[in-house]
């Protein structure tokens, strides 16, 4: 028995999961790349490090990302469709925050440590929501 | 701290793991999509029913796949780069007998029920393995 989800309750699964997957596809590339997030009802939240998945979605920002719930056979999943904003200043201080109140300050409890410039430095961007889809199936 | 998974470790993490997600791209739009499935150390089999990915696979059969596993800030995660190919006859038994190892039955436990024909129908389906990397963080 498959469902789809209304929205309050896709809403529900995104600020509940703490696991969503970035796919992005550039350059005839598809890659799927897990990532800790946060979520303000309009937008993904995340911080990483400069890398593939950063450099990808600057190529090309139109970008997918996924969170699920699987236990015994059935499933909860929401798919969203959105785009990559990158965040510097205070926008990049409020994705910060948001994910400091899920995860834990700076380098605690797997909060990204923030480190400015050069090689492993840390990357705040956002998946702004445009379309998303969610499917429940029972067994 | 980051660390590239050696080989085996991958393999024992796509062994282990039940969900995987597949990333395809077809027509402009990136689609990133869970999946329960069974790995033999050469592909990753999956029956599902016809739908958006079996179309968007068909259409461009380079796909990622990927899994993980998080905890207390903690990762591991795998990503494969694959080719899509669809099963049919001996080969759909097989991989519907892989499956049942894994998820039991037909209809039980999660495990996919075979259709036939028209929509809802069962795909069988491998994505064969060519690229694979690993990554485990420990906080």
């Amino acid at each position: 028995m498959i469902a789809e989800l209304p929205r309050d309750e896709i809403d529900a699964l995104l600020h509940e999961q703490v696991v969503g997957r970035i796919g992005c596809h550039a350059d005839g590339l598809t890659y799927v790349v897990p990532v800790i997030y946060a979520y303000d009802g309009e937008a993904l939240y995340v911080a990483t490090v400069e890398g593939q998945k950063t450099r990808m979605m600057r190529r090309n920002p139109e970008v997918c990302f996924e969170v699920d719930e699987y236990e015994r056979g059935s499933w909860r999943s929401a798919i969203v469709q959105g785009v990559y904003e990158e965040l510097a200043g205070v926008d990049a201080d409020a994705a910060i925050e948001l994910l400091a109140e899920r995860f834990g300050r700076a380098g605690r409890d797997g909060a990204p440590r923030r480190r400015h410039g050069g090689e492993g430095s840390t990357v705040c961007f956002r998946i702004r929501v445009h379309e998303v889809t969610g499917r429940a199936v029972a067994r």
